[in-house]
């Protein structure tokens, strides 16, 4: 597209299928919040969802709830509201605990499942939580080593041999937004015998994920980036379907067991994926995550895969267009369809424009060493919110310069 | 003490010391709620402190709430809080994850503080989580074998010998409210090289709890009981001073690296006890705890636990006046020192008579395969409640028999 104008980006915005879902969220006024990537925007209904949970099923209901009012089943009931998102069936999601501590289950499960292999392929693009959760167990397990491969799908595929139990990978990369062929890279580890973990953080309602269609084994993300769960939400976690009677994960709480509150000594996992639970189910932070699925129930995610790569696409050419001299050089894959739903600039000063970014109320993100980290989520933001931020950078990068 | 009417009940809570606390809750009326040893009631102030932060943090603050509002030091904050109420010094409690998560934890850093030893001394009360996670734990361990250990203080210490890396050993009994001499199996552990690590999680906010006097090692518990943090509330952990800069626990999430902003690859523990951490903090939880925090910021923790032992003497007394010919039989210590905040009787039709209470709505808990656990919450239970639930119990018996 090539928009000249801030009247196009409102004809954009008039025309937006998606313009019913940013009334559903508590925006602050005059705040332009390009870090909804990082920490999604909070749903109107969140608080009155808290303050009934809190209120009549906790101070009323008190321990009765828990069956009252399905607290108990809650990690397994929103997994599966959960798994159209990300192109899982029921029975393969649960939502719980964090994304390092799912990854952690997961991980050791792949590691269970290929006993022979002792070599988990860690993709160096990923979160540093990622790495730092992998070191962790592997240090745990003799002769476990991590190999870690930088570089591009190509070069990640070729470094899964026959001696990989698993390979972890990000789907998007949380800096350039650069999006793994989640296909190609699973094939792969199966034609190698190995299993394929992936951590959807950056792409869990933000683009089309299939982990079903891709033949994925286990999958972990956040619920608090796109997916608008509140800060600290709990994760969700994914286990393909075949592997739920012979998987098994070394954090084995009692929520994980067959007969929870039959009280036995000695761990029985579950039946199917709720062998993955550990703890208590955390009802309030749950409540929160149940605030937002309520809205995204009811959205078209063909809708906001599109919506997300015209966002990005207007970011790259407004910023391209008013910076012709390059001043910000794009540091995402120029196609849409090879980016996630946010969209990295390098700046020698990017620390510095998000800081006077953030003091005219565009919010962004800086990640170090140089990157200005700009995230679309499609549910709330407007065309002309890319317009605006831009017209800010734009006087922001005169006065730096 | 002996009661034989009501109206001394109606005198022990006149002259009451935490009945001013009783008022910070919300409780239902008509409900006799001797189940807080299970979920702890709703302070009155959590529903406003969650709407603040959600509205007002996450709402309007949005992503700047991490450092504007001290998001990210929420579990150091909350543990330093927590700390008097388990006798434990500012610095060696942090407040997040759950008690099955946390115990992995610690008891993987103890392990790793005792690299020639391989078998866990595993006390067979525990609550059945513990003993799973521990399994869990040691299954990844080459060589590492849990010693379960049936029996008294004694039995338990005299199984730590010189191949024990740890003593794993809850506090207070889930089912009988046993209290395990803390300081002798400690000592013990320590006489012959081992680590001692407690679950505390009937026991904060309801006993007295020394650990730094005890010279425990580690030590973890939940805050949904005694301590009122609301179903699945995050839990607390404890790890000794002494430990903090050489303990390593392989849940190495970014929360407890060194630098979590600077986003490197290669995990480096932060200093001090922030190393346990490893989610990203769950704020909305942790506002629920720091709501119950404030409450018990002000309470005089003597005057919790003389109340705790008066209200579950009065109920033994009530009972055995009642019930002469022993058809309820006290399954817990007789006397109180010895004893946790609740008082489990055995009938061999227990999970009916549970049910029978809970139709008049007197709420205790059944745990298999004959227990009714009353649980005795000295912030907001009153001695006349103990009557009128002794009350009832007698007509359900009635209708039993």
């Amino acid at each position: 597209m090539t928009v000249t104008s801030k009247a196009t980006c409102e004809d954009l915005d008039a025309s937006d299928p998606l313009a019913v879902q940013r009334s559903m969220f508590s925006l602050p006024e005059a705040t332009l919040y390009l870090d909804g990537n990082s920490l999604g925007a909070l749903p109107r209904s969140t608080a009155a969802k808290l303050d009934k949970v809190i209120t009549e099923q906790w101070g009323a209901g008190l321990i009765s709830s828990w069956e009252g009012h399905g607290w108990w089943a809650k990690p397994l009931e929103l997994g599966d509201r959960l798994a159209p998102l990300i192109g899982a069936a029921p029975g393969e999601v649960v939502v719980g605990d964090s994304t390092s501590i799912n990854l952690f289950k997961v991980l050791a499960a792949a590691l269970g499942l290929r006993p022979g292999r002792r070599v988990v392929v860690a993709d160096a693009r990923h979160f540093p939580s990622d790495g730092y959760v992998i070191e962790g167990l592997c240090a745990l397990l003799p002769g476990c080593q991590v190999r870690t491969v930088e570089g591009d799908d190509r070069r990640l595929a070729e470094a899964i041999d026959d001696s990989v139990a698993a390979v972890v990978a990000d789907h998007v990369d949380y800096r350039y937004s650069t999006v793994r062929d989640m296909s190609e890279v699973t094939s792969r580890a199966h034609s190698r015998g190995a299993l394929a973990i992936w951590d959807l953080s950056h792409s869990a309602g933000a683009i089309a994920v299939a982990l079903d269609r891709d033949e994925v084994d286990f999958a972990v993300g956040c619920t608090y980036k796109y997916l608008n769960g509140g800060p600290g939400a709990p994760a969700f976690l994914f286990a393909a379907q075949r592997h739920l009677e012979t998987a098994r994960q070394p954090l084995s709480g009692w929520s994980g067991h067959a007969d929870p509150f039959g009280f036995s000594a000695g761990y029985k996992p579950a039946p199917g994926v709720a062998r993955f639970l550990c703890s208590t189910p955390a009802i309030l932070s749950l409540a929160a995550v149940e605030a937002s699925l309520d809205i995204w129930d009811s959205v078209d995610l063909a809708a906001v895969v599109d919506k997300g790569a015209r966002l990005g696409d207007l970011m790259i050419e407004l910023v391209e267009a008013r910076f012709p001299d390059g001043a910000m050089t794009l540091a995402s894959p120029r196609r849409a369809s090879e980016r996630g739903n946010h969209v990295a600039f390098r700046h020698p000063r990017a620390a510095e424009l998000i800081a006077r970014l953030a003091a005219r109320s565009v919010i962004a993100d800086f990640r170090p060493p140089d990157i200005l980290r700009f995230g679309m989520a499609p549910l709330y933001l407007r065309y002309v919110d890319i317009w605006d931020s831009v017209e800010v950078l734009s006087e922001v990068l005169g006065a730096v310069d």
